[in-house]
């Protein structure tokens, strides 16, 4: 019986996804290349430990796709999973309290990078389903697509997608790579921010100058990135990109209101993060700054000297990693190129500037009105003792909005971390009763929208 | 015969440079330590050899100071030589076409880090003491202070000099530490800016967090740095920091007028930086910006992540390195508390700054009408075969201004580099054209200097 299998066997399911943390697989550095593909393959085979059937490592032009599958009745209805084995750089390395690739179990909870983003969130999926195959209670056909590339884009996942629409044929996708409001508190996400990455460069003279010599008289590049960089946003919070908000589709007050109902306190929101005051967009919410709205943040700068002591140097150059998160109906390409162009139209003669596109992903928004919603939030119900509450998300799952292009399929993001996670920071977690939790509650995802399709 | 005594010892005089240049004495970098004694060791020994009296190497709380004399008759002026055997950091070093402490010449040059500032320039007072005393020529008293701290703020100097009044009495201090127009255009400089240096940092949450859960809803604080830095300089490249100017001593119209005589081709100076505009305060020249002017300029800047691909992090902190140029009549500490006080006062309540001074120094001024500046002015006029023009000088020298305040004694700035031997910069380089004119200009001023005096 499904509930004594899973107690009968939480410390291997455990064990497992520690072996898997241990591996890192950072995607966005070519030296753990290799690390990247040893998770997938170790994926693979737990898949076929798991019971699933033509467990796969297939190579893309960047990193493998792991897939596997079990159908047992071309009549019923079809999952798909998806998920990501790839994490995000663990740096800065001094800031956590154990080594990030070696996951520590403290106050009962998993502490590593990818913990919860996503190896733990999507091992819990690997582990319902083999519960459910040992206890033939497999209700529908199950297709699993785990990807190496979600943190740097999913630059080759597209191709592959479109490449095999019959493979990847389905009725719903499953992912598990979102938050919960808390743990008493379980709730739903409906939408999904997009995003654009761009890089910068100011190039001003052609070599590092005296700043008594030469300070004054030339552009310094680190004092103009800092002023363009500033412009980019007004008084208001705004940012000042002509057209950026022209595509943004505002929510009607009442979407507001209802939004608003999910509880938020901002002390306690004020006190995790150490700060005296939240800042964003005059006129919205945190919850709303964080969901609804687009963003335009500086995720790294850089340039002249940044050793011990001082020098009196006028740096040649300096740089910047931006990222827009973008909502409904903002693209990617739209935003990238008006970034561009701004960005290069104002930049003073003195300097050269360089804008170079990382990469994106299309913003999305999930109909509540849906069977496989439905099916999602009563298994919350079932195993929380809770209706959980439909919230919109602040981060990205790119491939989401291209699963619903390419296949015509939407997905439920029945996600199981928090907030306080610590996802892409140091010292990321995952609780352990978040990790239980999920297996526990994904088997009822499938009982109910097998029988809610009969 | 002097003349003879130099063309006979050029080969030794230049091998003797080479060798010091050899030992990297980076005095920001305790890495170094360990070379910078060995430099000051290297001089000591070069200082005797050339025939001065009491070589030593005198230990401070910081980098060593070596100290030499030659005193032939208390009746006669002294001449007090002031130099520094420290150097910048060579980094980046990636941009060296040849290893920055490994001297390579080319095209009648020397290329390496402190072929000019300062090994280049102080050595050539070594060799012309030397000459001098080789041929009894030498016609005053002579003390040399060569220090290690000049490219950190020669932090220990001052107390060194402080407690040594009668050790270094001397009627008037020369310096080769500046530049002339050009090797076809000498000059000397009449004047040095002063500097304010300090390191500040922005720290907004207490953690790296995610810029997808978190965006748009907390202050960035690499933002937050850009919107600060940026907000110190108004759209008339003014710096906006309440009561900068109050104490700058403004030059007049005939001061101006005289300033302008000094020969500047800017489409040149274009051209060597490889900018296609300049950038400054609205209603000065280029030379006047780099020389009358303060300034304000990062030097350095850095937060979150730098490393290869995109990440999608809000970093917790962003920090920089700013310097100030001073003009007279302002003071380093005076401008480092105005600094401060705003720095703090324009930071959001959503983040926390916190300013660090590094070091400072006074600027300076020295009077075109004395028997010194006279004596240096027709040393140049035997040796070039043209009277130098009176210049303005955008670089500091903070231990002039010391001198001053301490001893009593005027410092004659009598330069030989060129703006172009990209002094603090990649490939610093020295004409071997400028270190034998040099030599042979300097006992011109002493034989000048000596007449006058009696």
């Amino acid at each position: 019986m499904l509930a004594t299998y899973l107690s009968d066997n939480k410390q291997r399911f455990l064990d497992e996804l520690l072996d898997l943390i241990r591996i890192p697989s950072v995607s966005a550095d070519a030296k753990f290349d290799a690390d990247v593909r040893r998770a997938a393959e170790f994926v693979r085979d737990r898949l076929a430990d798991a019971g699933l059937d033509n467990a796969e490592v297939i190579d893309t032009a960047g990193h493998p796709i792991v897939f596997a599958e079990k159908l047992i009745d071309p009549a019923k209805p079809t999952v798909l999973v998806y998920g990501h084995y790839d994490v995000q750089p663990a740096d800065p390395y001094e800031l956590w309290h154990t080594p990030p690739f070696e996951p520590t179990i403290r106050n009962e909870r998993i502490y590593a990078r990818g913990a919860c983003d996503d190896k733990g969130q999507f091992y819990m999926h690997v582990k319902a389903l083999e519960a459910m195959l040992a206890t033939n209670s497999l209700p529908c056909n199950v297709k699993v697509m785990i990807e190496g590339e979600e943190e740097v884009g999913s630059e080759h996942l597209g191709t592959f997608v479109a490449a095999n629409r019959e493979k990847l044929a389905a009725d719903v996708i499953l992912i598990s790579d979102t938050s919960i409001i808390s743990n008493e508190v379980p709730s739903l996400e409906t939408g999904l921010r997009g995003l654009s990455y761009v890089e910068v460069e100011v190039t001003g003279p052609n070599r590092d100058l005296h700043s008594g010599v030469y300070g004054g008289g030339v552009a310094n590049p680190a004092n103009v990135l800092c002023q363009l960089i500033a412009s980019l946003k007004d008084d208001q919070g705004r940012i000042t990109i002509p057209g950026f908000y022209d595509s943004v589709a505002d929510l009607t007050d009442a979407e507001r209101a209802e939004l608003a109902k999910a509880p938020f306190d901002l002390d306690e929101y004020k006190r995790d993060l150490g700060i005296d005051d939240v800042m964003g967009e005059a006129g919205y919410s945190t919850n709303e700054r964080t969901s609804i709205r687009p963003t335009l943040d500086v995720n790294g700068i850089w340039g002249g000297y940044t050793g011990p002591g001082a020098k009196t140097v006028l740096p040649s150059k300096a740089s910047a990693k931006i990222s827009m998160r973008l909502v409904p109906n903002q693209t990617p390409d739209e935003i990238t190129a008006l970034f561009k162009a701004h960005f290069e139209a104002i930049a003073p003669k003195s300097v050269h500037v360089t804008v170079t596109p990382h990469h994106g992903g299309l913003p999305y928004v999930t109909p509540t009105d849906s069977v496989e919603f439905e099916a999602a939030s009563r298994a919350f119900e079932q195993a929380w003792g809770k209706k959980p509450i439909p919230t919109r998300g602040g981060g990205s799952i790119p491939i989401v909005a291209l699963f619903e292009q390419e296949l015509g399929i939407k997905t439920i993001l029945m996600g199981f971390g928090l907030d306080s996670d610590a996802l892409h920071s140091p010292n990321e977690s995952y609780g352990l009763f978040n990790f239980y939790k999920g297996i526990e509650t994904i088997p009822y995802f499938y009982s109910n929208y097998a029988k809610m399709k009969q």
